[in-house]
């Protein structure tokens, strides 16, 4: 790994402190750090390198997976980090930064290889690569990464505009977009389970598989995001990104070979085959939906409209639900469903892959086979079997499963810094999956701008609108593993 | 459940304390007996009605499953037990048993429907059998029904005459062979497994396996059944039925319907497409082997010929491990590797179903898939995938796994003698199954009585000859699950 420098733009921000600091820390703790490194924080603030440092040790005693049992590791992390004010629109800043950086390289005698974090605002993001370009703090001897985060743009023409400025500054294999998602392990682990798993890979297409059910549902709400989500909706902030990214790694078909190119040559295939909605289409594939008040154990929680810093008017979805399909001889005839939503009745983010049932039906009370990958809360593999019971014949189900017991895993920002470390962008998006993400969602946005489809109100703590489970329903599926309701548990017990 | 009369004989016996009483007992507890229903049990003892409910009394109390809570229940499942001395050569017993059946059918006003559980040394099968037919017990007007045990015949010819003799008093269909290993839960449910689950289903053929293992392995040694077993050996004992039951539960095809005459013929179906051995092929298929003396967890332990009514030279095999190969289109070209010996080092009865790996080496470090269905002592089934580490990226396995929780199973007695009180023939070993079973084995009966191939001798305690290690070795296989032995454990730490 090379010796470089770390430059953090929003050194001071929230992200920074909960999860990049604590990364790199415990990526210096395990030394995946380069041998030699330079960390240098930015931010507006007027503060000392003490008292910089002091934020920084607090964020990773507060957040950091693992602490080291002396001081003295802490000492020598912090004693690589230095702290620069900083305002992005000021070019004298980006001077200063610059002999900053070299003075630096020279002290610490390693070459001019310099990865940037902007951890900022995307209203930044051109701004700040345009002037690292024009400063020099680009022209460098050894190499240049870019670290990025969503949103990438607002839409399809508002994200070829930003990735167009970026492209001035950055070569595409210099840029490093954080899909987080694709930093969570048991996704990364799809990939190796469909593809070191002859049995797996062999079931993995249409002649075996009915269905694929994408979820990721969270208990919360808004919580202190309103400023963003309020303009973003489930749509943007999940789905376009994260869901896309789960549907891309649950479909790609064996690549050449193990290499990020080809890793992501093969994702690129599964957007390109995703059939395209145009907006007449979208009512009856997408299905949009509003959190409104109600009763959550046994609590009053204000509807999404009632939210501090959510206009009371607003048409934002924080539910959707979608029915994809992928034009390719293997999922020909296969729906996907996808669904996110927030104020859900159980936080799960999770991969159903549900087999068709025999034709044979030997077995009249079967239930069909399916692949569960758990990939948050729990990092899980299940396989739904069927099975008898000894007793008295019957069928009975049989789960087969896999719950990883590992307790101290990485968070997947430590991965994804050390990957992009190493220079390895296999899990970062490229800019074609961003592209043709937004491509693809570019119709049911036009639809929701328009108001063209309903905006269903749903109960909060339920398993979303009513019209998400007719979605399925239509098919002859139903969404698989979703909790029951209270309600539903009481009709069970009246019947 | 049609009302009946139980006749065993043997009823003071080993078999009838263990296993029969407290089978009946249970059922009766459960309401599986039927709603009037008389059993006489058979003994050459002279001894009171009220001792021999003392003896059932103590079996039950001993070795049952469940008691219950009052009194009561015991006193009524004892009410229904009459006691008979009985001497099977006698013919006077068979009149004066035909007697004590009528009676107590006119007494109870049930139907002359005759369970006959021949639970004694098979020398007398054919003499019992042929007395209950002159007797005139067997001429009922309801139904007659036989249960008998292995040994079914000592060899091919012995067989056939016993069936003959069998079948002058009872027609194929009243006869219930028990093979108790179809009596436990997890053979019974390889059926399910294979058939009610089509991602089973659709890997179950040589396109994805590459090998099946059925091991069946003791600890034990011979003990107190050596007179038995030195004429038998391991292969007379569990691979002629036991082993071969597994097999052709493995590997049987799915049936046109769930019914005990179509799941008997696809299990023939096995044995008929099982490639004959002759002599010759003998020594390259097949591995026999004896236990020697050694030590075992630091214990001296005889060895085979050492063991008390063992003969000092004896050449029978306390372990046999075989290659074999079903013609037929599913299974060409897969073999199927069987073994089962004593004084080894687990005791483990599973079958291994192991997966080809893929064409396209993807990942260098993936083992082969496996399928693991653990009978006894877990009732388990594993599914050995490949995962990625997420911290390294190296492949690791991922053990999908069902474990059985269930405490209160009922032992395969119980499963196999409802069974034959309802009628249902599944689970018990048709005269075809038997009769193809020791055909294919009479080869190698012959080739051990020429002392035709080595008798090998293992060390107790480790895992059999390594003869039956090389016999994997020779197809690029190994013997999977295999605990390492101490010496193997030794080699691995000092590496």
């Amino acid at each position: 790994m090379d010796n470089m420098t770390f430059v953090l733009f929003g050194g001071t921000g929230d992200l920074a402190k909960r999860k990049i600091y604590p990364a790199l820390y415990n990526l210096f703790l395990e030394g995946k750090m380069p041998k030699t490194f330079s960390i240098i924080g930015l931010g507006r603030g007027d503060m000392t390198e003490e008292q910089f440092h002091k934020g920084v040790e607090n964020s990773i005693h507060t957040f950091s997976r693992h602490l080291s049992e002396n001081d003295f590791k802490i000492k020598a992390f912090l004693n690589t980090i230095r702290y620069s004010q900083f305002d992005a629109n000021t070019m004298d800043d980006y001077q200063r930064l610059l002999k900053l950086v070299k003075d630096r390289e020279n002290e610490l005698n390693i070459p001019e290889n310099r990865l940037f974090y902007l951890s900022v605002s995307p209203v930044f993001f051109d701004t700040i690569a345009l002037n690292i370009k024009q400063s020099g703090l680009g022209t460098t001897t050894g190499w240049k990464k870019l670290i990025i985060e969503k949103p990438f743009g607002h839409d399809l023409k508002s994200a070829r505009e930003l990735n167009s400025k970026l492209s001035n500054a950055f070569k595409e294999d210099e840029i490093y977009r954080i899909d987080h998602y694709l930093g969570k392990p048991m996704v990364r682990n799809i990939e190796a389970l469909e593809f070191a798993n002859p049995v797996l890979q062999a079931l993995w297409n249409n002649k075996f598989i009915a269905n694929v059910q994408i979820t990721a549902s969270e208990t919360v709400g808004v919580e202190q995001r309103a400023g963003y989500y309020d303009q973003a909706g489930a749509i943007r902030d999940m789905f376009q990104n994260h869901m896309l990214q789960l549907l891309m790694m649950t479909a790609m078909h064996s690549p050449k070979q193990i290499g990020a190119n080809e890793i992501r040559e093969e994702k690129r295939k599964v957007l390109e085959a995703l059939r395209p909605l145009n907006k007449d289409e979208v009512e009856q594939n997408v299905v949009r939906g509003q959190y409104g008040a109600g009763v959550v154990d046994n609590e009053n929680v204000s509807g999404y409209k009632d939210e501090p810093g959510v206009a009371i008017n607003s048409q934002t979805d924080t539910f959707i639900a979608a029915r994809l399909w992928i034009d390719n001889p293997d999922w020909s005839g296969v729906p996907f469903y996808i669904r996110t939503g927030k104020k859900m009745r159980e936080k799960s983010t999770r991969i159903v892959v549900e087999f068709k049932k025999s034709g044979d039906e030997l077995y009249l009370n079967e239930d069909s086979n399916q692949l569960v990958i758990e990939i948050n809360p729990n990092e899980a593999v299940t396989l739904h079997l069927n099975s008898k019971n000894p007793i008295n014949g019957h069928m009975e189900s049989m789960d087969v499963e896999y719950v990883s017991e590992q307790s101290d895993v990485p968070d997947g920002y430590e991965l994804l810094i050390y990957d992009a470390l190493l220079g390895d962008s296999t899990y970062f998006a490229h800019w074609n999956e961003v592209e043709l993400a937004w491509n693809w969602v570019q119709p049911i946005l036009d639809a929701f701008e328009e108001n063209r489809i309903p905006l269903h109100e749903y109960e909060p703590g339920l398993n979303g609108p009513e019209a998400a489970h007719r979605l399925l329903e239509e098919d002859g599926f139903k969404w698989s593993l979703d909790k029951p309701t209270v309600k539903e548990k009481e009709l069970v017990l009246q019947a």
